[in-house]
């Protein structure tokens, strides 16, 4: 445990406090505007979400932040990915190049696009938008060792901090954590395994294309990694270093962070909402910082939002990861925001309520 | 049926073909870009159906048109709305001011928007960015009779049309349509029994805000117009007369004209749907020009989706109309093809395929 004490347990600090006030004030508006109350749905919540979030009534997203933290991961020797695992160094040039899905999500929004190697297997070399932190060459084999030593964990969680603390220098107004790492889905399943005391076989899926057999060869890995470790009675924090990967562990610690510093989150899919859990049982209340962008085709993912009682903007049965589902919701946001803003009040209007 | 003989039944006219072709050679597009097949789930088979729409292998969205049809409705009389008939007159009024929450959707997308009153009750008078083509001073009780004559319908269709023809001739690529029309979701639910052969009770819902009582007042004037009509056994363009409603009539009329043109529709939620219902029956074929924006919170959409085995892209509990829920989907229309277009292939960027 020398590794958490040499910086201290930085994650344990509480989250800053949601405005109530200006929330409150956020919902009596939405029911002033030239529409049946509620009629505008999640829209209207995500707004009021904002507001509170924000400390403004009338939110806006006018600088949002997107990292891909990338990393691979020594439980592919399992056979538990459909791709091979040189997939991840060729996505971070890819990502660095601009051809990802990723990307064009970013351009196409106007964010702000980083790419963090946490620890790819191989070294990519240096690439324009990447920055290289590599903590090991990826993780240990999570169904025969720990994924990572304490050390390593809290290095990792150091480098999402430390991404936070990059957006919230160049004044970003909401955050985006998404990730790449070939067999991620089987430390993320293994994760909401051990945090919520489901069985494997009800929390992994396909991923990237596995078929039946191949799913049915990962739940044994999860079972084996949870028996392995006995999950579910240790801190949070260490069933993250046994179960997680580098990229897992930077999201949730980049999520802690957004929290303490009071900057809005979006989670993605499967992968982020394993770190985001592994973020609320380490830092409870951080869950009030997220917004969650959609519900991936990933069976498992279902679990992971239950437990945060999460219901996402978008269902369009994405599976990609990198960020992809949360930047999709963006636009939503934006439009959520700017019906709040700009639409006009029953009395400005001279329009009948109901 | 004069009517229909003056002009000649326009509607009957074939949709141009989808571009088969087109339509493969962009699904072929999406299994090389560089992401797991299908893990863009729902954005993938929109670009995909755009491009056979457009006849464009790289669809995309430039110049959106929505079009707003507000109308009366003599159904009214019948207690079946939470809001005063004056609303419809009250929001023409806000649509042509710019703060209706459709203004504020289309600002944001950079869409034209025209609001046309095919049939207020008061006419509010010359208002910019409003066309004044009233064909009467809101329907007949559609409980009691025919809520137009089939020339009054024929001038709906024609108004829909007319719309249709000013966004192709405007070099519109997408188009969107709305409707404004207290007690409209009573009409919208007697069209979608009488095409479906559903009973009132399953269709009928709370529309902008009816308690339980109003809802079953509201499926008991349903259950009476229908059994007043007789409405499942004539031509769809007379059932179409006998329960629709102007604004229903004119976005009908629309949706075929774009079909015929081949203009890419996007279909708003529960009165545009019955709308979409009757155009399909109408003029078979239309349908294949639609996609569908949203699930309405109106529990009686899912029929009408069914129907016309639709899967919307959002499910956010809206239930405004206005053409709302369209028009939130047009930024993730515009992702797809964005992501369709700009994202690398395996080979550009030299990454391996599963």
């Amino acid at each position: 445990m020398t590794g958490w004490m040499m910086t201290g347990a930085w994650w344990k600090a509480p989250p800053k406090a949601i405005d109530q006030g200006m929330r409150e004030a956020a919902f009596a508006r939405q029911g002033q505007l030239t529409k049946p109350p509620g009629s505008l749905g999640r829209l209207e919540t995500a707004a009021v979400d904002l507001a509170g979030m924000q400390g403004c009534v009338t939110p806006g997203i006018e600088r949002p932040w997107i990292v891909i933290f990338a990393a691979d991961h020594g439980v592919v020797a399992a056979g538990v990915s459909a791709f091979p695992q040189s997939v991840t160094g060729e996505m971070i040039r890819n990502f660095s190049r601009g051809g990802a899905a990723i990307c064009v999500l970013a351009r196409e929004s106007g964010a702000q696009l980083e790419v963090v190697d946490v620890g790819s297997v191989e070294s990519p070399g240096e690439l324009p938008g990447v920055r290289d932190a590599r903590i090991a060459a990826g993780t240990a084999d999570l169904s025969q060792t720990a994924a990572m030593t304490a050390e390593q964990c809290q290095q990792a969680l150091a480098q999402g901090r430390a991404a936070a603390a990059r957006a919230l220098d160049a004044g970003a107004d909401l955050f985006i954590g998404g990730e790449m790492g070939i067999g991620n889905t089987t430390a993320a399943a293994a994760l909401i395994c051990a945090y919520t005391g489901l069985a494997p076989a009800l929390v992994c899926g396909p991923g990237t294309g596995l078929d039946a057999a191949g799913v049915s060869r990962k739940a044994a890995v999860v079972a084996q990694a949870l028996k392995r470790q006995g999950a579910a009675t240790g801190p949070a924090v260490l069933t993250l270093a046994q179960l997680g990967g580098f990229e897992i562990a930077a999201l949730c610690g980049a999520y802690i962070a957004c929290a303490q510093a009071g900057l809005p989150v979006v989670v993605d899919g499967f992968i982020a909402s394993a770190a985001a859990l592994a973020a609320e049982r380490m830092a409870p209340g951080t869950r009030a910082w997220m917004l969650f962008g959609h519900a991936s085709a990933e069976p498992g993912h279902a679990a992971a939002l239950s437990a945060l009682q999460a219901q996402p903007l978008l269902d369009l049965g994405l599976r990609l990861g990198e960020g992809s589902g949360a930047a999709a919701a963006l636009p939503l946001l934006r439009l959520a925001c700017a019906l709040h803003r700009d639409m006009a009040t029953f009395a400005e209007a001279g329009v009948s309520q109901g």
